[in-house]
């Protein structure tokens, strides 16, 4: 990596901001060099706490904002109020190319609502999705939409396995990789006409992915698919349900370790293989969700990141953008639509082949 | 417990049957004296695996039938030519009052349609639920439907929510169950137009429950209500996502644990701790999903139960046999339809105070 790279942030965002936002860019800055922010919010917040961290002294410009999206606020209030926003000022960086993507911790909806109002989505995406890596046996699985979208058409879910395939290929790095729709069951005739409906067209379609057709809630620990397809109703259930029954977990396994002095001297031997586990589970070291289908790349860290939680935000941000992932959406968005449009062709063909014949006969 | 209670099985139903299902039934025996059941199946197999299990000798009834469900059977060829099958035997023994459970644990779309078939469902209610107990930190909560329904409609919802918190009364034994509807926020405005009108309803409802509104894919580890409300595409994925979860973080763990000497020693010196916490998370012992809203009591074993699982799912029937499920339900929807029509009533006249005073006006 040569040239500069520029990261807008919204300092304001999420539990702990301004100071997680300013932590995790020093951390991440750590890990790259050429690496530039441009900070929004309030800078007699923010100044302060950049002596702190002296490293970003020569990689930060504060751009001052008085208006700050609360976590409570409706996207429809966002859009009216919010543009000149730190998250607004974030995403409109984005869009004037000062800033190759825009990270904020912030209200989900009032990012989706602003990104969406400000960047527009990509020529051939109808809604733009939420994508994210979750942990899994094998290491880690793509999973979209994560809520953008609380119904979605069988249009909807095809784009999102585009976009999906493209974000396994560039941050998990598999050239073609494994693509499902979760569902209630893997036989085709389960689940609803929708799910059926771009099943049938994902088995159809010419796009660099391994279309695996569909896959169950089961399957989703064991990494069975590197991409797993979904509304955003279902996808954001089944992301927090994971990540419930994770924090379930650990804390009956500290409850059983902690419960008599053998499990406690247990734990002790144990402590090194127990916490290499607990960071793999962390939801931290998988933060940085991604707005799919946009003109514009825009991150969406939890809004209880720490900073070390932000910094793998940011380092989401630097994987799509220094591995062009828009490029790769629009090359395979161009040709699953030519493919459709040239079965499209052929139907139509047929059609006029019988009107022909139909003509013939009549003569 | 005074009278006797009798079970019908399926013995035929399942990845091991009928071994599993024979031996569920003799440790179930073991537990409560006063239990008998009729076991509907291959005689030739079934007999000679009685003899190993003499507790059985004399509370047991074999009835023999030729025909087998299949996994792969349809719904609808299983009410074609099910009927005479093993497991449709067993319902039809709940419907003629000579068992006050059925119990199998195979094709669950099979068994679902041919309880309905045969049971029909209760007044007041338009769909059965498939409802279970789930593991969470606090012990355990009550979460339908699970696939019996894959679109469901806001009547369904309430419907459900009447019936898992009549469930939870049952075997939770709380008096007034906490409820809620599983949704991607716990504001009100989030959600499809189904969900938020089936949280308006239950907001003005009068039932035994203690309705808390929304809740999140994070709250069901933690136990957050009694009883968690969802459709059946949705509660069959959280579940499975649950179920999996906890299954990738076990074998991770067994890995972590054996990656050096020092977490070997430390595992060892945990076991039993260890040991406790995979009892409390093995869906065995939370086996016995439960058909809500027939007319009669039909129990649904995981397809891949171990005997004691087995043994659990005749637990639950015993639990809702002895506890009058059904009278409960009965009960509450009858309270539940009055208020419905009390306030209708209302409604009702508030229009005819109107159109009077139009009239007077416009005298």
């Amino acid at each position: 990596m040569t040239r500069e790279l520029i990261i807008s942030l919204d300092a304001m965002g999420g539990d702990h901001a301004p100071d997680i936002v300013i932590e995790g860019a020093s951390i991440a800055r750590e890990r790259v060099p050429n690496l530039r922010f441009i900070i929004f919010g309030d800078e007699t917040r923010i100044v302060p706490l950049l002596t702190r961290f002296p490293i970003l002294k020569n990689s930060v410009e504060v751009c001052h904002t008085d208006k700050i999206i609360s976590a409570d606020e409706k996207p429809s209030q966002a859009l009216r109020r919010g543009r000149d926003s730190s998250m607004g000022q974030s995403i409109q960086a984005v869009k004037d190319g000062k800033a190759h993507a825009a990270v904020s911790a912030g209200n989900t909806g009032a990012q989706m609502a602003l990104s969406k109002f400000i960047l527009r989505t990509m020529p051939g995406i109808d809604r733009p999705a939420l994508a994210t890596l979750i942990p899994t046996t094998r290491g880690e699985s793509v999973m979209l939409d994560l809520g953008a979208n609380v119904e979605c058409d069988e249009n909807n879910l095809v784009q999102f396995a585009i976009m999906g395939a493209a974000f396994a290929r560039t941050v998990l790095s598999v050239s073609k990789p494994t693509v499902a729709i979760l569902n209630v069951g893997v036989e085709e005739l389960k689940g609803s006409d929708v799910i059926k409906e771009a099943d049938r067209m994902l088995r159809e379609a010419n796009i660099p992915m391994d279309y695996k057709g569909f896959t169950e809630g089961h399957g989703l620990g064991g990494g069975e698919v590197d991409v797993v397809v979904t509304d955003g109703f279902t996808g954001n259930i089944a992301l927090k349900t994971a990540e419930g029954t994770a924090k379930m977990i650990a804390n009956l396994l500290k409850r059983s370790l902690n419960e008599s002095l053998l499990s406690k001297i247990g734990a002790l031997f144990a402590s090194s293989s127990l916490l290499s586990l607990k960071n793999h589970l962390d939801p931290n070291n998988h933060n940085g969700a991604v707005f799919m289908g946009l003109n514009g790349l825009v991150i969406k860290s939890h809004g209880g990141a720490t900073a070390s939680g932000f910094a793998s935000a940011i380092g989401v941000a630097i994987d799509m953008a220094e591995n062009d992932l828009a490029g790769k959406i629009t090359r395979d968005l161009t040709n699953f639509n030519s493919t459709v449009e040239e079965s499209d062709e052929a139907e139509n063909m047929n059609d006029d082949t019988v009107v022909e014949m139909n003509i013939k006969e009549k003569k």
